[in-house]
């Protein structure tokens, strides 16, 4: 049984790792921090833990809470664990950070795309991408797990397979994607009330969501070159979940078999990735509060181009669960402990 | 490790079931049955359960099912269990069904509300009525368990401490209640479109929602007398959910604290029902995928009323919840295996 | 035609006004004043505006603004138009406040509910009660209409018709209302984001909400004595929309037929009054956009209790719609001028 | 005074017509005609109209029917005109259709795309393509009007000034449309319910739904030469609203001036197409209600793409609003007509 903290528990996306944890086998939360509701007890705040999570937040520094645990789970803005991750904070427990700060390995492309200086480049290049499925491997060793982005993972996993076959032209990849509220955070903001988002769907951050670079850079990975694409994130009315429809030009002709077959090889052992039956488009709803990525295709004869759909829970896959799957894998535990949920429907 | 079978699986609750039932430790589903779907694969007609549930939807007769299992679900319209239940079924396994056929003891108020007639009036009777907080121990030894409504169960939950300690007069008893969608079901109507639903708020079969008196029964056993009182339901845009809103005189004077002291005396003990703390009012939100029931209430004082809000989701502690709650009580499983689960939020 | 002026002009009541006003045939927008966004241009606010609008939000000081028109709408928060209106104001122009300011005639009331001290309480006497269908006559001549909440019309509409004529006991009222999200105002509170409102239901304000003083003084004036209700406000999450369901004990034994006509004799000759025909309950939806309020009503005969029902867009016939129709009574408008709009479906 | 009639009245389409003539001042409703609901009362069906239109719904000939209006609006499905429509019926009265049947000239590709044969291939060539903007003297002198659908007046609308003046190579043009359920119809399936949609997203028809031949017709014409695109439809859960997220290489270098430009020069004029200030995106909620298209667009400079967006209500100007439109300038009436609505928000 590992000992867990959370920085950053009342955002949704550590809630969401607190729902999580707290039906895990191995894995037991120490303590939940909160800059903004320091000293109230969790359950007041998400009432949903009522009775079943006695906890207050706390505010207390890093420093002592490090020594408690095992595991630290940051939850919080792009900045905060760059600010303030150092040798000594690495020795005594491991990181998986739910920000951007340590997912890109050029500082000049963070900074560029985030507006702000990194304050802790020299621990960038030994942090690990957090994307399970691809990285598993350098994921169990990690001091620094750098957990990827809601609309990253779902776009990533979509068309990885692919990219990396050399079936797709990456610099063709058009990724529209669309998000449930939730990814939007749980400040107090204008923009995201009831009234202002409920009926009606939105592009936003058009050519300059910060997600892209993180995007390319991976498939950059896949592609083994430099890849530049276009992403378009939409916001639309529903709690949870990321939809991406992701259109690119085929490489030559291909089959739909041919086309599954590589998806297949790619993923046919991976647990929560599931590539749907032919014909089928992939619903966000079928996989709501689970781990689960759902993948489906469709060539277009007309235009030899293929159209790659993923859905998934944004704050799941796309954000906790994901963090989760991680930790298992770095503590070698089972890598779907704490995350065998099915998904909730209707 | 029991087997199961349950007939009307794939309309919402019977799915529901199938959800909980999934991750149960002491059951295991052995059959689904559907009229409408027969044949095809169950993860075809719910995707969620796409690799996870491979499992066709079966169409064979009752006799031969029921062979095979050790307690059969009905998720099923009304007349359909009372219509086909006999003595030589009873012997071959135990039955949980969710509709009203042998909610009501009294068989001509059942056939009155429910316009349709009862074909084995001779097993109400024995029939034990699942509302498991209350009849914990007749539900051991049932037979036949009939599993309570989702607005009965939130609505008798919600006043019968009070009813029963004879702090509220149980005739001036007025019950609001607000539904999710998922409780109208899944029958291709026009008044359950999407465009038909969101965006607005009814009240519906005002004065004559058949479970008024399954309301009034429970109530009247707690009061030792036959109890009236008013029921209107009302349909509101969510997919899970039940708030009951209740109203009554109180007789003589008593204090918040009294009233707190009534309710936990008689739930105190039980998991699934929570008493929140003073100026809480329950959200069905803080229920959602749980088998939670909470209860908040405030007094005021210029009426001498109080007013009593439940809410739990439909869905579980209003069917699909409740019904393996039952199951767990009648096979002597652990009451909340399979149900230990944090609801949702968002 | 005259010139009208809106202070608050950028919450959901005060843009209301303005899209009410913008298609009025007598009536025309000089300024619109916005604490919060002074300086911005409306249609960066509220960008169906675009092209349609070009005006900016001003902070000018009312007594330079009052000098400009015929009438001002206030939709502001509480204490506000108290705090500033005066005698030379009113020499100015005429006041149409959509607060509570002058809604409640016994100040010590006001003062109780609202927890805010009033600011010029010997205004209050000569401001009249805007519910247009109920006090016409007196609108006409008014300098300070203090405009209903949307709450107490619609709670008071569907009931005053059978208070009035001693049908029912209003000391028996339980009025329990459903609204939309809308009706929270604009304000950046977490408590009204999407995630926390969508997919959920509450009652809120039990026994406290402020509408209720006013519900029972106007209830009061039709029976013609003191009268004492319960009042129990719910969130759903829908837009718009006020959906009262209100239970009453008949006094003596009464026919539909009876009550119907009770109901046509009070409003036959009204536009924005709708009684349903029987067996009809209203849907907020059916009133989308639009200054209408629909009515239902069914006996109980086990109760002998009546179930009334009403349903408005608290947006309009709840705040701007009626604003204006009270605007077409004060300078000899017809009535419906601006407002003959027909409700959107879906 | 015009005569009008409506057949298939009782969709969300035809409803919609109705709705917007209501408030026609040159034009009124002869009769409302619906197979379905044929002799019930409309108030009934859509009771936002209860005492606002007196009218049964007929289910009287065609051949009558024509006798007595000057104009028949077809909110039919496909087949339906196609298949009675002749000479006769021509010199009785003008047809505004918003079904597909005559919007695409090449009667094998609709055959091949709509799967069904066309009854009257020799009308094609004289019905007028409605998409007002770009065919307005045409559509004077129409007889057969072939109304636009939802996704491609969205789709056409927003990226033809730029295939026009050659600034997009109109092959790249990937078209990512999304849209609220009421374009699904009034039909009662269950892939519709509330609860099936609600809370989720989706693309669908991928690569083969019937718009994309609508799209590349048109955006033909402007390129002078034959257009393939790709187009993916997906449906969100809300009411009403298209929103389409458009895709494109530029030809050679341009600035965000320049295109503005183009657009200017194109719409200019246009009083229901808005070209939104730099750095806004299409929100669907701000055209809703109303006959507005709102047109954003962004240059993405890493990947000289451009992307295009608009917005409209489907119901609207993607069916019901561009439909009277038209009407209005086949008759010589301003084309704003009925049509002058503030969108409503929230």
């Amino acid at each position: 049984m590992i000992k867990v903290g959370i920085i950053g528990s009342t955002g949704y996306a550590g809630n969401e790792i607190v729902r999580l944890l707290t039906g895990h086998p191995e894995a037991e939360i120490a303590w939940l921090s909160s800059k903004s509701f320091a000293g109230e007890k969790y359950q007041g705040i998400y009432r949903n833990y009522y009775k079943l999570l006695d906890m207050p937040c706390t505010a207390e520094g890093i420093a002592e809470l490090a020594d408690t645990v095992d595991v630290i789970f940051t939850a919080t803005p792009q900045g905060y664990l760059s600010g303030i991750l150092n040798e000594e904070l690495l020795e005594k427990c491991r990181f998986i950070d739910l920000s951007a700060d340590y997912r890109i390995k050029d500082v000049k492309t963070y900074e560029k795309w985030y507006k702000i200086g990194h304050q802790s480049p020299e621990l960038i290049a030994e942090a690990v991408y957090g994307l399970t499925e691809v990285n598993r491997e350098d994921i169990k060793h990690a001091r620094i797990l750098a957990n990827p982005g809601c609309y990253t993972t779902c776009s990533i996993l979509t068309a990885l397979p692919l990219v990396k076959a050399g079936i797709i032209d990456p610099d063709t990849l058009i990724v529209n994607a669309l998000s449930g509220v939730s990814g939007a955070g749980r400040g107090a903001k204008i923009a995201n009330l009831f009234c202002e988002v409920n009926e009606s769907a939105k592009a936003y951050g058009v050519a300059t969501h910060r997600h892209t670079p993180e995007i390319e850079e991976q498939l950059g990975y896949a592609a083994g070159r430099t890849v530049t694409i276009s992403f378009t994130p939409h916001l639309v009315p529903m709690n949870r979940g990321i939809l991406a429809t992701e259109t690119a030009s085929l490489k030559g002709s291909h089959t739909m078999e041919e086309i599954r077959s590589v998806y297949e090889e790619f993923y046919g052992k991976e647990y929560f990735i599931r590539i749907l039956p032919e014909g089928q488009c992939p619903e966000t709803r079928f996989t709501e509060g689970s781990n689960f990525v759902d993948i489906g295709f469709q060539i277009d004869e007309r235009t030899n181009r293929i159209v790659m759909m993923g859905a998934l829970d944004n704050l799941v896959k796309g954000a906790a669960g994901q963090a989760v799957q991680n930790m298992n894998v770095m503590f070698g535990f089972e890598e779907t402990d704490g995350l065998r949920i099915i998904p909730m429907v209707p």
